[in-house]
């Protein structure tokens, strides 16, 4: 492609809107445009990167016995009703009415989908197993979009479903997708870490995140420094402190702690460690036509952070269905006191406890009176919990759920997902197959999603510099741009044209530089694109030399123009 | 592929839905899904024609200098506001609202937003021409979907953009289209015609329809049997009567003519030729809002239809703003009388003239009064018209309005449409460039479209028999089926596999049916997909023959594996 007939628009400016690099650069580079908060196209250079991944996606899904379907996008609410997420998957899911004023949505996954065409196409074991994937725009109506494609409104998914009439099935067919997306990622040039995942709203047993490590990642994941522990810091278990059975319990005390609204505050007008606490967290929930639906108290040592994902999967509640309490209105129904409530006195609400609690002795807590804590709470005897069980979160420097040594954190992109659903949705819609003895069982089944948009963000994240984006091969726009210093110099013009004729020939995908602009400003769209190889024709053309340089590398060799040709050839073909 | 392996369910019956072939077959060959009325999906064998008809149209488009982008299907209100679509489009439009209530469409096509990227992008004069497009899913919530795919509400499209600096360039750039167009659609092994079209609510100068020659079309194409005349009914110009300028005009008559409803009617009863009379059709318009905005009575002679599109066009307001009116409301209003209205006598309505009225002498119309017409009712002296144009329908037989040859007319699927929009949306939206002189002016556009799955649909009208599909070679879902009479049997299984391999390594598109199942259900899938070459795999393996028959011919042959191979080879590159 010549770029004097290309449409390419690159900004110098930074975009206003635009906070990390692949929003940024993406933009500056023209290779996608903004129509409305959280809803991006994607320009002919964009488009071709996308396309790339798509076809690095499609191999390794066809090579993993996938087979390539495209459902519709818009879904009809009645499947969503008979899975159950038409209410329980809050206000992301994009919903719309036709002229008949029927109900329908933009599907943000396809689980209802797919599992409505097994239940009306398998009916024996001899079809199982199967995985059927999609490559499609999908939709989620987020409440802040942001990062550009990274969590955009509008956006294309692989997703693939798999059915088995086991669960050994089912984990044969996961880690054959686990394989996949390993070497998928792999491809598009990413380093990445698959960490265990919260299975959340989707429901079902185990997961994995495919994490592309970023400093602007959204996920945030805890790994370990000497096992191979890895998991969303959502997921990650945290270890119990060692219970205190030898301690004994001293008797109750109501202390005076005036202005301490903290844990820090109390903790140093008390002298106590913080670990010699503990803190109240305080929500109200709401049922599924959003109304009120009760208080919650949840507990944890005071140097602890409450994890709010564990916390929604111990109440067994959507996401969306709870949120910081109105302290004053609780306070009215429930007895608690902002800065100053424990869980001794208080009344009308479910209490959850961390699981490390029942075994520490002698915590301070508040005494659900304004100005005052209690010395020496101990569960059992003072207070007890609804719900007892794990909801601190792994913090850098904790002990490793596995191996006991410190952990680290780190942030991620969410690339990718694989998921063992198992019969969630083949219980709720009737998807069964009759085995060898004609017994009818639910279709084991998982799932598999892979941000296309997103992964092309992750790319540009890890790969770039100040001065622009530096494409991995496999999935560069394309493998070399050939910049024309003079394109009026009719020696200069007719070496690049050679050149770029030999290239496209020889199956390079090659951008010809032949603007009449400034070196400089070739030399700054050349940089900003990203293109991995750039030939550039200048004035030693005369002698048949050019100047060869990789967009990752600073040097630049000169060298004969049969020479740069043989060398981007095979550059390309050993990185493509 | 195996077909063991491969998720595929045929059908015996045909779908109660399904009323035309293309629906039926694709339906019973597990091709397409349907999800709801108007929506489907795509199964592996479907979807894979579709991509092929996606690279066809890649491929030429490209070659023809288009370069691809990807826009989203969500767009919002404002831009459709601007170019003031979001009311003349009609409840077509898919709307819908964010979570924050802003409004959106879902696109069925795309002027606004590729016109916006211009007016953000183009600024010079060498800038242009451009030719952009994109292959998407569109949108449409029509009223009555059916048909399966080729009247769908969810549909595959490719919609190309041009833009250049004046008439002229739009002209070449229209052609350019035009000829891809025809490359396109015979790659797909279609027999089409372009005919002239009518502009329609898209607004524009100039258009021709790509229509598949079809029984079942919902497309009425008037044409020529001698010179080259060809257009949509709606469009095709009808030339008027000669002028009975020599005939005296008669005094006008009023005269009983009790229960003479219709044309025939009175004819009959008056014994008069049809051509003697003129009929009225009664219409009652809307505004934007949907308010009653008035009446309106056309007048033909009495052996013309009406033509609808050409009404619309004369009163100029959107297709979806007209209806029948209500005779008895309409009655109250303007004094017409269901059965015996004639422009003699009408009041407060708005009255349209076929252009070739004003020239009849003495015709027979209603008198506005119950069992009564009037016979010498002349234009000028008896009535007038508000408007006088052209709103006949050229009929079959009618003089050709280019050459007077008798026309002829015929049912068609329109596949594509390529359409001069000239500077309708760049004025509305203020798209402009500076000339060389630094002064501006409106970019010229052309809008191109293509429905995807729509040709999928209109290959197999024209390529089936009563058992199935027949897929020419370049959009068949796989080249060659390989039906293995017993896979049970080892040396039949070992010629089949190898045969298989060895067509897949030389890169044919390959389907082993290794099903345990009876060879007639086999037989019977193979005829029902379509698959262009089968060779059977049967006795004759152990000799090391095996039959080879094309799926559009009846005879097969008995001949060498080898030859086999070969003789598939070889047509698959010849038709592919």
């Amino acid at each position: 492609m010549k770029l004097s007939k290309m449409h390419l628009k690159t900004l110098r400016e930074v975009p206003n809107e635009a906070e990390i690099p692949s929003h940024v650069l993406l933009l500056r580079a023209g290779m996608i445009r903004k129509l409305v908060s959280g809803v991006y196209g994607f320009m002919p250079l964009g488009w071709r990167s996308v396309r790339k991944i798509e076809d690095i996606v499609r191999q390794e899904m066809d090579a993993a016995g996938g087979q390539e379907i495209h459902m519709s996008a818009v879904q009809p609410a009645e499947l969503w009703q008979e899975s159950g997420r038409w209410n329980a998957y809050g206000p992301e899911l994009w919903r719309l009415k036709d002229r008949n004023g029927r109900e329908f949505c933009l599907g943000p996954t396809h689980e209802e989908i797919f599992t409505d065409i097994v239940r009306n196409d398998i009916s024996s074991y001899r079809q199982l197993p199967m995985n059927l994937y999609q490559i499609q725009t999908k939709y989620r109506d987020e409440a802040r979009p942001r990062f550009g494609l990274m969590r955009s409104r509008e956006f294309i998914m692989k997703d693939a479903y798999s059915f088995d009439r086991d669960y050994e099935g089912l984990d044969k067919s996961y880690q054959e997708m686990y394989d996949a997306y390993d070497k998928i990622f792999t491809r598009c040039g990413l380093t990445f870490r698959p960490v265990e995942a919260d299975t959340g709203a989707i429901g079902g047993s185990n997961s994995h995140e495919f994490t592309a490590i970023s400093e602007v990642g959204e996920s945030e994941i805890a790994y370990c420094t000497s096992c191979d522990m890895a998991a969303t810091v959502e997921r990650a278990e945290c270890k119990d402190a060692a219970p205190q059975t030898e301690v004994e319990a001293l008797p109750l005390e109501e202390v005076e702690t005036p202005g301490t609204k903290t844990i820090e505050d109390v903790a140093a007008f008390l002298k106590l460690d913080k670990t010699q606490t503990m803190k109240a967290l305080l929500f109200v929930t709401y049922d599924m036509e959003g109304n009120e639906n009760g208080y919650v108290a949840a507990f944890v040592r005071g140097d602890r952070e409450l994890n709010m994902t564990k916390l929604v999967n111990a109440l067994d509640i959507p996401e969306h269905a709870i949120e910081f309490a109105d302290e004053d209105k609780m306070s009215a129904a429930t007895g608690c006191v902002g800065g100053f409530t424990g869980p001794v006195g208080l009344h009308d609400c479910k209490i959850v406890v961390d699981s490390e609690l029942p075994g520490l002795k002698n915590l301070c807590a508040g005494a659900c009176k304004e100005d005052h804590h209690l010395l020496n709470v101990n569960y059992g005897r003072d207070y007890e919990g609804d719900i007892v069980t794990d909801i601190k979160t792994l913090a850098e420097g904790d002990p490793c759920p596995v191996c006991g040594a410190p952990v680290k954190h780190a942030r991620g992109i969410e690339v990718g997902q694989v998921f063992k659903l198992g019969t969630k949705y083949s219980d709720a819609m009737g998807a069964v197959y009759k085995d060898e003895n004609m017994q009818s069982h639910p279709i084991v089944m998982g799932c598999y999603g892979i941000g296309v948009t997103r992964t092309l963000a992750a790319v540009v994240e890890q790969h770039h510099d100040d001065n622009g984006i530096i494409w991995p091969m496999s999935v560069a726009p394309y493998h070399v741009i050939i910049t024309v210093m003079k394109p009026d110099d009719e020696i200069q013009a007719k070496v690049a044209e050679d050149l770029y004729e030999d290239l496209c020939s020889a199956g390079a995908e090659v951008l010809l530089d032949d603007r009449k602009e400034r070196p400089g400003v070739k030399f700054k769209d050349a940089d900003l694109l990203g293109i991995p190889i750039r030939i550039t024709v200048g004035r030693g053309a005369a002698d048949g030399v050019v100047e060869y340089k990789m967009r990752r590398d600073a040097d630049k060799t000169e060298m004969a123009v049969e020479e740069s040709k043989a060398l981007a050839l095979k550059t390309i073909q050993e990185e493509k």
